[in-house]
């Protein structure tokens, strides 16, 4: 049986979002900024569709996160299309393209059914409306022996610590102070981690941690 | 001339102290626990008078960090005696007993006037009225060619940054979750930083950063 994992971002001062979310900058004022490090990888890249970029430590911190992925769990806000019914966003599919860099099964998080999306590459995006639990427990079952990847955001994140069902995190710590927005750690009840190991990369930190039960 | 650095342990979200800081318990509630990593180290025991402990991957930093000091600067608050007038601690001597681990000139940041306290083993307590950018001087004055230590507390850090006078921050993240307390980069102002390097070690991860202008 596969493990429940995640890999998120985050400023030094915690944030793994600006302020000011939006359709335009969804990861907020200057949250992006989080991601640089992940941008010139080849790795990275590759799983995106462009070709060059570099090689060096970060490379195997991002292959590894990727590897043996049988299905997702993203939050609404992370798929996108604004808040509320889809009807106003009838024809949102992401924003990732037609093509989304999943290449399986994804299943979102919401309060407003819609008929599962299915797109190029092997990605299906199911829409769950009955809370992080089923949607954990759906995606295990789509990912069989492979593990499932909490994608985010922050608020997803969090609740699946709180619930007790992570069992390893990656954190990106991007050299960057962005002072306010969306912090990954708050609030996440009793959690208790155990490093594993952690990574010197060019811009970049990468710790792995065990969360215990 | 030397430069004016900084080593802090952090909680995985962020905090220097636990809540509820004390004399008693001058950490906050389980903040004594960021520094259980060095606790155990060789040269940590070494530089506090003890024998024995492990040499790994933090001994190096820890030695790093305490190489070429020339002299200290430590908010009040870290140097202890409860807040206020020393008239209601007329015999309080810091922490660190007899023969506290700086051997060189520590500035003290109070509001309360106080004459020079000579320890042994050449640690002299400085007690500064007029603020940080004053005691900086003095303590750079002091170091000659040598470095200066902002010991801390968090408060201390933060008024160092906002400055623009910090140079290099250690910052040793602990696989630990407060939940509360007083937090490291909070209201740094625009303080940015440049990742030198990353040290995995046994149950922490230390990453040093320069402090750009």
């Amino acid at each position: 049986m596969g493990i429940v994992k995640c890999h998120q971002s985050i400023s030094l001062d915690g944030y793994s979002a600006g302020p000011d979310q939006s359709l335009e900058n969804p990861l907020g004022v200057d949250g992006e900024g989080l991601h640089e490090w992940a941008f010139e990888l080849d790795s990275w890249r590759r799983e995106h569709g462009m070709d060059g970029g570099v090689t060096n430590a970060s490379s195997a911190v991002v292959e590894e996160t990727t590897a043996n992925v049988g299905a997702g769990v993203m939050g609404r806000n992370m798929f996108g299309g604004g808040r509320g019914p889809w009807a106003a966003a009838p024809s949102w599919e992401g924003w990732w393209g037609a093509n989304p860099p999943f290449h399986v099964p994804v299943f979102v998080l919401t309060h407003h059914g819609r008929a599962p999306l299915e797109m190029e590459g092997g990605t299906t995006f199911h829409f769950v409306t009955d809370g992080l639990v089923p949607a954990v427990a759906r995606a295990r079952e789509a990912a069989g022996d492979r593990d499932v990847v909490i994608h985010g955001g922050a608020d997803t994140v969090r609740q699946t610590l709180r619930a007790g069902l992570l069992d390893e995190i990656w954190i990106h710590v991007a050299p960057r102070i962005l002072g306010c927005g969306e912090r990954l750690l708050d609030d996440v009840g009793g959690a208790r981690f155990e490093l594993i190991r952690a990574v010197d990369a060019p811009g970049v930190t990468h710790m792995k941690y065990r969360v215990l039960r």
